[in-house]
């Protein structure tokens, strides 16, 4: 066999545990808290197969032909409506559509980061953005995350002393994978801090509009009167993850540029995908379809933390969202939780370890992240139970 | 407004010449030879529609829901089986679905380029392939195309005083944009020169299938026992573009790497869109589909061929293709294509300039492409009258 040598930027990236993990959730009786999606049964499928059909039947062309880079232009219109009604986008701002937030991410990766460059990012933070960062050998500063979100001392601080740092990455509502949201105060003061040493905010928020708990915080962007802010969202979480439509919502010079990375990335996100994104918005009433998903989250989230509370010993700690998929907890005591995730999987329930969310991968960790959309009632019951068993097998 | 400086590797970067001028085709009584399409007509749609319809009601978790980056498993396997009846792939390669051909070639280029590495390729080539690896920073090393493929000479030289070379990109069955298809015998030469220089070579093929007149062809990765073939295709040109659905087959380990960038990209292709190739492929003879789109090829190919005899000055050559969608002619005399691609638009011609197909944009060209599968019979002679009727402007 030929000796195949990687590009430097990618010899050392490995694939997210998490999506591994998907391959051994098939064991039979598996009970999974790992996962990030919303529950299946919130799919509107029924009306999105009658939509793909009518698409296909009358607009064949259109559907199975090159489309724009951009976007298929109503999905477009439609989507800066939607971004306009939380004061996000202005005159000078774009929109693109991507194929999932994932690649909003990535784009923007690409067509900010020269190698060394920095990205200071919330600790623990999205695996599928820092591996992202990686793959374009971006150097990560970490920012620990607390209750009201980043912490900004650290951030000036880390800004002042690493004058290589290009942008700030934060998922600030419902954050993957802490669950936390930042405060509308953080916010202001991560604009000024931004503002003040110049570097630009990729702020990924794919989870906001699943809130079932608290009131609505404005997004970052809609503060932004600079364009400093580089948006990313996405369809994965209200509509469908497997159509993969997200949008990347920004300056427009900056756009242009991205527009220009995306051709040379795939041309263009399938035009059948955003052509039933689209016809959805267009015939249904997506608040409806968001609600009901949201309510049955927060319907799972309250039986998950009060199972928890019934069978984690109280040292161990938790977050409490108010939406999104998932929440956080702390086992302490330096247990390893990559460890303790595996002895869980022994128990047929998976967790997945906060190791995976570390920008600084040679830390241990004791955290772990639970997704509480996607198990039935008894599932949660029965795995969270389960999880607890483990832990006492620590003695705690 | 914030001053966004963009990384080094795509400031320079701009975007196709060929998919900015999509924008300006919607002009009333424009005629197009510029893109690169099938027939829409040739497009299977009502029995898209009803595969769409039928998987969004019976399977629409699986639809719907995140998939595994390798791709759709029967999918997957399906490629695989229509890849060895061409003798491609072999116990030390795996097979990726990627989204569309494109991205083929950009995971290539991430996986294997570092900045300022080289790769040769043929002179003209696929400016979509050209300028991903531009995206990279690669140095691209021209390798001029005679009408029977890459001249093999050249490449070895080029090879011998380049050490940087990381791999050889050619598209060798109906060049994009020549529409020339590389000898049995240069085919094997190359594969000889890339031993014996120890790189890769990525073979690009989405249109072999796409044969109207000749003999099949060996692929290249057909004759590869070293796993040193990396083979890119798609069904872009034979379902539909608009699904975005291409493939990557080659050494596995090299495929382990790039499903982990395709992790950090897209996270998976759609799953949608890789369930209705499948189920086309399960369901109906995608040869039949094939024949009937390339029978119509060929039958405006001839055509397209009989006006430029025709209309056009005998001094102009022009490639005889024996498949694909694009033949290729050189006015000579030092007539910048540019110009003259500017000229037939005011004619209410589109045409491609061979300038955007250049591995060194800094030449100037007398060549153009003609796209010879998307207009109509009639359109085909207007428009060939029209592109002669510049032509003769010249005083050619």
């Amino acid at each position: 066999m030929t000796n195949i040598e990687f590009s430097q930027r990618v010899k050392d990236l490995h694939g997210s545990a998490i999506r591994e993990s998907f391959k051994a959730l098939s064991r039979p009786g598996m009970i999974s808290f790992a996962g990030g999606m919303p529950a299946p049964e919130t799919y509107p499928s029924d009306k999105l197969a009658q939509i793909a059909n009518d698409i296909l039947l009358k607009s064949p062309v259109t559907a199975l032909q090159y489309g724009i880079t951009e976007g298929y232009a109503p999905l477009v219109g439609q989507t800066k409506e939607r971004l306009a009604r939380f004061g996000i986008g202005n005159g000078g701002d774009s929109l693109i559509i991507t194929s999932g937030g994932q690649q909003a991410i990535e784009l923007t990766t690409k067509t900010l980061i020269n190698e060394g460059d920095g990205i200071a990012c919330e600790d623990p933070s999205f695996i599928g953005a820092l591996n992202a960062f990686r793959s374009y050998n971006a150097k990560l500063y970490p920012v620990p995350v607390e209750d009201d979100g980043m912490n900004t001392e650290i951030l000036e601080k880390t800004l002042s002393e690493n004058k290589n740092i290009k942008f700030i990455y934060t998922i600030p509502t419902f954050q993957n994978p802490s669950g936390i949201t930042m405060s509308l105060e953080k916010r202001k003061r991560l604009l000024e801090i931004a503002k003040r040493h110049n570097v630009l905010i990729l702020e990924d928020s794919p989870y906001h509009e699943l809130r079932f708990a608290g009131e609505n915080v404005s997004a970052i962007k809609s503060m932004d009167t600079e364009n400093r802010v580089i948006y990313a969202g996405s369809y994965s979480k209200t509509i469908s993850p497997g159509l993969r439509v997200g949008f990347l919502c920004a300056d427009s010079t900056f756009i242009e540029k991205v527009v220009v990375c995306k051709q040379v990335s795939d041309v263009h996100t399938p035009v059948l995908s955003q052509m039933i994104i689209s016809e959805f918005l267009d015939k249904y009433d997506i608040d409806t379809q968001i609600k009901k998903s949201a309510d049955l989250n927060g319907k799972k989230c309250r039986l998950m933390l009060g199972c928890i509370d019934k069978y984690f010993p109280q040292s161990v700690t938790r977050t409490k969202p108010e939406g999104g998929l998932f929440l956080w907890c702390d086992l302490g005591g330096g247990i390893d939780s990559i460890e303790f995730a595996a002895k869980c999987i022994e128990k047929n329930v998976a967790i997945v370890s906060g190791a995976s969310a570390m920008p600084d991968t040679t830390q241990k960790t004791s955290t772990f992240r639970l997704n509480f959309s996607m198990a039935s009632d008894d599932n949660i019951e029965t795995g969270i139970k389960a999880v607890g068993d483990v832990i006492k097998e620590y003695g705690r």
